[in-house]
């Protein structure tokens, strides 16, 4: 994985530099609200995944479809901001929420002007008409999505038997179907074949959904001081992750943990989870789709950027952060 | 106009038909959320424009085009839902509005999933696919204007300063370039020259300003059993109207008018407004844009769309609601 972190930061400096150019220097309060977010940093993830995509079909296509690889993460920055209107959250990246500096109505704004934008700059990638029109669609479905996935998310905070068909097809829509969207449109507008594109998408779909697992896996043990967020809020909120599913199928209470909690009570709640083996099991889940999304790259060629897709996958769940 | 009334009835038939179709008829509790004011009427002014605009520029290619169609509608209703939230508006269309007859995160959430929808759509039309990558961009750039109008909009309610020129500016924004848009999309999507293109958008951009000029004189003028909303809402609110711009600048003072009214005030307010020529003048500048807007179509043949397009432009400046 030694080539990865250089090329997700040249990524991540390619797109923070697009992001000045198209966002940041605008005038407006609209537009300095919609560029806030955006402009607090990220990984760029999306982004990397679609160029990788783009060039794993076509080697050296990613150059043309930069403004594509921004929708991707304009996409994404908009679902935030209007999720942190909806979850009430006040910082994000390290910075006030949008609704937090601004208000309510402007961050429902900020959020309808990105999404706006995401489709105007996926339609200026130098690519083939049809294949824009393709990747319109896919980036349009996978929008739908994300926000059934929210909605069923948000419905799951008053129920205490979600089960983990129904956990799974929330976070397969929540973060999965982006992640998947990424891949295709890459591979749609590097101009791949019907095989290659489904197989990119369903890669895509699989490192997505082991993404969140990661993710939730991430606020039970890394440390705020690592992580940039509170531990174990998931825990204290008693909200109904893999990791909080499994407890409760294998009869673990962990309801006594719905409160304020000290660093010793979430390491006894870590070690109660150990204990049942709760935490390999979905350690060996968030694994298993990535060797399987790994299956999916099979369809194409051998190349550098083929091995820095299967090294995403592998550093989506090994991160710790 | 004896014309435009039946051509009016049958695109909206038309419409709800793919209403029906595409977003009553799914289940969920989100998916019902997002079609609860798409069904509960509307007189479908905007997928009309782009069908005129379609077969003014190609005969019979409408037909071709219902999508888009839908794709306007969809893209308005939107934009009503987050609107309401931002207002908090309790009842659209005489019924509940989304936030309100869900909550505030639905509603978002609502509005976000036709917005993705009204982009799927537009890729659903049968046209070329360079054309609806061009019609996706006009309703992505229109989307991000909307947004800007419904913001400079809100920021006035914190003024009594607005001149007339910002007015003009939020209203092209708000309310004029979505149906600059849809019959600029129309014509696009029917294969129109340039030349073609950017005349119907210019003349959807004026009727737009006029059609929202008049609701301002509905506002004021036509008693709630008739336009079904409040009478003299934004005389009461003290809102930037044109009418009350106008009345500013020629020394009236209507802040008297800022509390509960009864019929007998708003008649008074009438008179005042009419005998200093205001409500003739702002009358006359809805009348202007529509004729104005009217020129741009001189660059098509004589067609019965064209004509209707013309009816329509005087139909938005003489209802009454």
């Amino acid at each position: 994985m030694s080539e990865l972190s250089p090329y997700l930061a040249s990524v991540a400096k390619t797109i923070d530099h697009m992001i000045d150019r198209y966002f940041v220097d605008k005038t407006g309060e609209l537009n300095k609200a919609s560029a806030h977010l955006l402009a607090a940093g990220g990984k760029r993830l999306r982004p990397a995944v679609m160029m990788l995509a783009a060039d794993a079909v076509t080697s050296g296509s990613s150059e043309e479809l930069l403004h594509a690889a921004l929708a991707l993460e304009v996409t994404h920055t908009f679902t935030l901001i209007h999720d942190d209107i909806m979850d009430d959250d006040s910082l994000r990246r390290g910075v006030p929420t949008v609704h937090t500096k601004w208000d309510m109505p402007t961050g429902i704004l900020a959020g309808d002007v990105l999404y706006a934008r995401a489709f105007e700059h996926l339609c200026m990638a130098h690519a083939k008409d049809d294949a824009k029109v393709r990747a319109v669609t896919m980036l349009a479905r996978a929008c739908a999505d994300i926000c059934e996935g929210q909605h069923m998310d948000m419905s799951f905070e008053h129920r205490s038997d979600v089960d983990e068909d129904e956990y799974m097809e929330m976070v397969k829509k929540k973060t999965g179907v982006l992640y998947a969207a990424a891949a295709g449109i890459g591979a749609v507008l590097a101009g791949g074949n019907a095989v290659q594109v489904k197989a990119l998408y369903n890669f895509g779909l699989n490192i997505g959904i082991a993404f969140q697992i990661q993710d939730d896996l991430i606020d039970l043990v890394t440390p705020a001081e690592t992580s940039g967020k509170d531990q174990a809020s998931d825990l204290r909120e008693g909200k109904q992750t893999l990791l909080m599913i499994k407890a409760r199928e294998k009869g673990l209470d962990l309801s006594k943990y719905r409160r304020d909690l000290s660093a010793a009570d979430i390491n006894k709640a870590i070690q109660e989870l150990t204990d049942a083996g709760v935490i390999d099991e979905v350690k060996q889940m968030a694994s298993d789709l990535v060797s399987a999304s790994n299956k999916n790259l099979a369809v194409l060629s051998p190349s550098k950027e083929r091995q820095l897709l299967m090294d995403i996958g592998a550093f989506f769940v090994t991160r710790s952060f």
